[in-house]
């Protein structure tokens, strides 16, 4: 495929993808559990169009002005996965929010608790309230033995407490899915039953992440928030959560310099994102190259190794896997959407730099 | 100072920042050669006008969509850094650009030479080139050895070669200062002497970056193109070659979680990157902590460790130092200017995204 566009430029493909938005939505399906998945991979209302067109029940979001972004292109039922610290400025957006859609939020504090207690004032009962419980990620959220005590705090603010989430994210470590699934259903089966004690007949119990959504433990939750599912990326092909010919997203780099007899690529840390996980091979993978590996990633420069076979002439184009496609794509205004070896679309990240 | 800004932002010091600039303009004057600071760490036309008010001979961006930003804010001396991929498409907007500013660019390849020279058509004498050699770093650039060859080339495909610049790009390691730059200076020196047996009477040597700018051998270049030294970051902090009450540029980001008893900020790798260097001692330091480290950074946590004293209580506002501020300024759409405690303006990330 050859397409004439700017280097270093974003690149869906969507038969692909249509591919990865109907096997996850099946995946739900066959779990009994809503999907809910995490926008902020993507940032674009066309995407979770085909998500909620497939069965998606509702859109996870990270922050305030992402909720704000899907809402004004029309998407009804929100989370912000978030233990937000609500200041009077918060609030007032959170209130407008909550007139034009479904909306939940996360606490992990009872100060916190509080505090948006007070700041939605008379619309303390139009937003949900989902207690963050720490499943072994050890980032934020309650301890499980704290679950009670602080929905207590929060329904006594005069809170909707409506159920809890957490997020596996220390599944993000090479052979850990299976035992961090299991940790997840044991946390949030611990946080269930905390909320049932205190009268919340069947509460929300929403988890789940890329890397464990294979291993969901059925029963253990009533929606799952995966996002990185849609595109995959290098983190997921070296975690074994997918496999390159399931990647929909690349970014399409040219050879401008071969030097030391290595091929550097125009795909810096400004398109691809700097993440480099511990155990991750690389700053990123070339989708036709399995072998090869990104060894050096400065601002403009990708230096890669281990390309098997003649390098790869100058000017031509190569497609590079981000370790961490969600990174990269809040870098990009657009994303190219092609099909059969045409540009079918052009899809703006709407919500990129939305982290208010 | 408390400043009624939604977290996360990033917020720069104008005093701080304005010392900056006077002192590296002055370290260049001392040094009896040019400042030709690098843009892509700021992105930002306002800023660019005090550099040029202090002294800068002209501005090095490391894309054609940078040169385009800053040429279309009226800077009219611009040098492309970078091995550039000339095709049609880049062709034509290079020919574009010289003929709005005097413009210079890189090459680092016969085949590159030849391509510039083809899209150049008849404006080649209207694009200065530098040879960019390699001294050190091993991601882009010539062998030392091979300037004299690649230089001849360049000037038989018509180009206007007008010297050798180099990024000593190794001098990002802790201690490796003094020795990068007596080997910038050595390698230099070569590729001007292979340039002055071409006939090149008085090549333009460039080199210099934020940490060698204070190692540079007088004499070994006619201009340094340092970038970071407006701002500082953790990466400059953490090398030496700033200290925290020269650093320019902080996140502001607010105390949104206490889980497990350490701060959870809401500064993730959206807004401040995720770049982390083999030998960093985090994801990002505390400006008014010098002990703490962000031990754990995902989209929008930044998990801080070894704070020392109470824990800075929720909802308070701590100013984050991120690892790479190029990486963070071009996550931001603006950078709110302070000074006295005051807001006194707003800065725009003009070429914020301009990749290609």
């Amino acid at each position: 495929m050859a397409l004439a566009l700017p280097t270093p430029s974003l690149v869906v493909d969507l038969d692909v993808l249509e591919e990865n938005v109907e096997d996850m939505a099946r995946r739900s399906q066959e779990l009994g559990i809503a999907l809910r998945p995490h926008a902020k991979t993507h940032k674009s209302p066309e995407l979770a169009r085909l998500q909620v067109a497939a069965g998606a029940a509702g859109l996870t979001v990270a922050t305030v002005s992402e909720a704000q972004v899907f809402a004004d292109a029309g998407f009804s039922d929100l989370f912000i996965a978030y233990p937000l610290w609500v200041d009077p400025e918060k609030g007032r957006r959170l209130r407008a929010l909550a007139a034009t859609a479904t909306l939940a939020v996360g606490v992990d504090s009872a100060e916190g608790a509080r505090a948006l207690a007070a700041q939605l004032g008379e619309d303390r009962d139009r937003v949900r309230v989902l207690v963050e419980v720490d499943s072994g990620h050890h980032r934020s959220g309650a301890a499980p033995e704290e679950v009670a005590e602080l929905a207590d705090v929060a329904a006594h603010a005069g809170l909707s407490v409506d159920g809890a989430f957490t997020f596996p994210g220390h599944a993000y470590s090479p052979g850990a899915r299976e035992a961090v699934a299991a940790q997840e259903a044991e946390v949030l089966a611990r946080a269930a039953a905390a909320l049932r004690g205190l009268g919340l007949r069947a509460p929300t119990v929403s988890g789940g992440a890329t890397p464990t959504a294979a291993a969901v433990v059925a029963g253990s939750m009533t929606e799952m928030r995966p996002g990185v599912y849609v595109f995959g990326d290098a983190q997921q092909w070296e975690l074994g959560a997918t496999t390159p010919d399931r990647i929909a997203l690349s970014c399409w780099a040219t050879v401008v310099s071969h030097s030391g007899g290595r091929v550097v690529l125009d795909s810096g840390s400004k398109v691809l994102g700097a993440d480099r996980a511990s155990w991750a091979t690389g700053f990123g993978r070339l989708l036709d190259h399995p072998d090869a590996r990104i060894v050096l990633l400065s601002e403009h420069h990708a230096v890669v190794d281990d390309l098997q076979g003649p390098l790869p002439p100058l000017g031509s184009h190569l497609r590079v896997v981000p370790n961490h496609v969600c990174n990269a794509v809040n870098l990009a205004d657009a994303m190219t959407v092609v099909q059969g070896g045409r540009v079918v679309a052009t899809w703006s990240v709407a919500a990129r730099g939305a982290n208010t």
